[in-house]
């Protein structure tokens, strides 16, 4: 069973976009504005720093009608890495050594490297730099329950490739760090990039194509209010079942409805339009209505969202958790309370809510030690 | 057969949009920005002009995987219609005086208002208005080949909703000229708005919904060029085949692709990224490879605009004109020229080409007579 989340303990925002300002900018994400073509690494790179800090922040799938394509970065919540150089661990390899954080992750999650999220994105960024001379130690703290629907997986993954990444001078494309995350997400919970790509890039992203990788930035505006609120269960939702219960043939004619609300909902976040923006997030006849029924309660918290005023009410991801959106963090406390409270009557759950803002920097260094 | 596209004879451009500035700009045009709701007519309108000219332009509907819900005006080509009031008709009734222009267009086109596109919208805007004292006279001017994929039928009931509406003063909203040409597109062509909104509107528009109807608007960086290269085949498509060769039902996959095709469409419009725009323009995985067999060396004339330098090419409407994107108005010249030689060393078929900027005015008064 999942625990409630709780907020990070984060500094606070510093700026109006309520961001957490990363200490370490990553080069990486400012290069990858323009260009997501892979650096060829020419010879091995050297660390430039001891140890480092990095973070990661939760992640929304799929919005309603972006099923399988969309995904934005929620601050507030997430994971972290702390990676240091550590001398008795083989050179080219790395090795978990703790795992710690919200609920039983502990004793959930592997510790072979191999089999654990953040060890397969990190294996990945090494092979990718050609890291031979140096052994790595890494430690996760989990902020995000277990399967949520939060992109649990993506975050501890994206925060293991950034810190690689950074640890040894940031050699590497944004693109590169998320086909490091995605050879996590395919062994974890499918080849979908709709988590690790806005966990690594902040924002708003959309997946147009796998092969080339092809993430697109969808910009939020930078003078436009929008808060998440994120109700979360306590309910383990049947990943297997919420993947069966999706139809392998639709009609055209639900083709056509959710792929114009895709676009009215792409035109919804460009514009900074909340209103335009939840009412497509709200407008999925194709997913929703197969996967709501199976989480108790689902369909009154979305009722219980709207009445209480939110642009518009999904399940964020695979779920169990509900994410509704509105523009006043006050208004969100109320939708949450009012969601939470729908979860128990409707649906004999126990629920917490959490209102989080756009992360628009996505996974970052937090801390450094330099050599 | 079709014939060949003439660009029509308006004043040259006069801004930098290479927009045809309407002489009168109609108020609700403006209107529409703020508000789509149905204003309510409480007494019968009185005419503010004897006669006045109108004009629509042409519309590129469906855009790949914009399939039945997004479309845009293209400048350039287009339909007119001249309506008077005329004390010979019938107070509170409509008749079509003539019918001219492009190809078999009089002999094809029914002068019985109830049967011609013109006259539907044109009633049904009447109607709406609540128009009982005055009869009307009206003559179309076609510019538009019929069956060509350009919204052909949409133009004259776009030149003919807001000639009606014009000339009574402008009370009515744009949905409300969009639903009259809704009237319209339904005995000819289906119930679909991705030609006769962006006719009546300009620009790109996204219908999200019909009921209640709901149309976003998404502007195009006026900063940013964008033409469109028209190549019109001499082949009449066949449009029943045309519908009928579409298929039912899709698979998930088909749709996820398809779907976030449409979002990176929407984002490269609002954006003015035409690489993006283009790339999704060409990506629509299960419209066009059902249809562009229909249209002999479609295929071809496909490869050949990417080959000269397209961002993007692929069916306008439900064809046989293709369309590609460029950035330049000579090297769309250049395309429309490979393209024009691909239908013929491909298909066997005559073309004509013709190079159009985006029409961001929509149907609009060119001249008018007041009372």
């Amino acid at each position: 069973m999942a625990t409630s989340l709780k907020p990070i303990s984060l500094p606070p925002s510093t700026n109006r976009f309520n961001q957490y300002l990363p200490i370490h900018r990553c080069q990486s994400l400012i290069r990858c504005c323009t260009s997501l073509k892979t650096l060829k690494i020419t010879s091995e790179p050297q660390p430039v720093f001891d140890s480092l800090r990095s973070f990661a922040p939760a992640t929304v799938a799929n919005l309603g009608p972006g099923f399988d394509f969309l995904g934005c970065a929620v601050d507030g919540v997430g994971d972290y890495v702390t990676l240091s150089i550590d001398p008795n661990v083989q050179p080219g390899e790395i090795q978990i050594s703790s795992i710690n954080g919200i609920g039983n992750c502990s004793s959930k999650l592997s510790k072979d490297p191999l089999w654990n999220c953040a060890g397969i994105a990190a294996i990945s960024v090494m092979k990718m730099l050609g890291i031979k001379s140096v052994g790595l130690s890494l430690s996760l703290e989990k902020g995000l329950p277990l399967g949520s629907g939060l992109g649990s997986s993506a975050a501890s993954a994206a925060a293991a490739a950034i810190a690689v990444n950074e640890l040894f001078g940031g050699k590497l494309e944004i693109s590169d760090l998320v086909l490091a995350g995605l050879d996590s997400e395919a062994k974890v919970s499918g080849y979908h990039a709709d988590n690790i790509a806005p966990a690594i890039m902040g924002g708003f992203v959309l997946i147009q194509n796998y092969s080339p990788l092809n993430l697109v930035r969808l910009p939020f505006p930078g003078d436009k209010d929008l808060f998440f609120v994120l109700v979360n269960p306590e309910f383990e939702a049947p990943t297997k079942k919420m993947r069966a219960v999706l139809p392998t043939e639709i009609t055209m004619k639900e083709h056509i409805w959710n792929s114009s609300q895709a676009g009215a909902l792409v035109a919804g976040i460009l514009q900074g339009d909340l209103e335009a923006l939840g009412l497509a997030l709200s407008s999925d006849k194709i997913v929703e209505p197969n996967r709501a029924p199976l989480i108790p309660g689902m369909v009154g918290v979305k009722k219980a969202a709207m009445d209480a005023g939110a642009f518009g009410c999904t399940i964020s991801g695979a779920g169990p958790t509900a994410v509704a959106i509105t523009d006043s963090e006050e208004r969100g406390k109320q939708i949450g309370q009012k969601m939470v409270e729908a979860f128990m009557t409707q649906g004999n759950l126990k629920a917490s809510a959490v209102v989080s803002s756009l992360d628009r920097v996505g996974a970052r260094v937090v801390t450094s030690t330099p050599r």
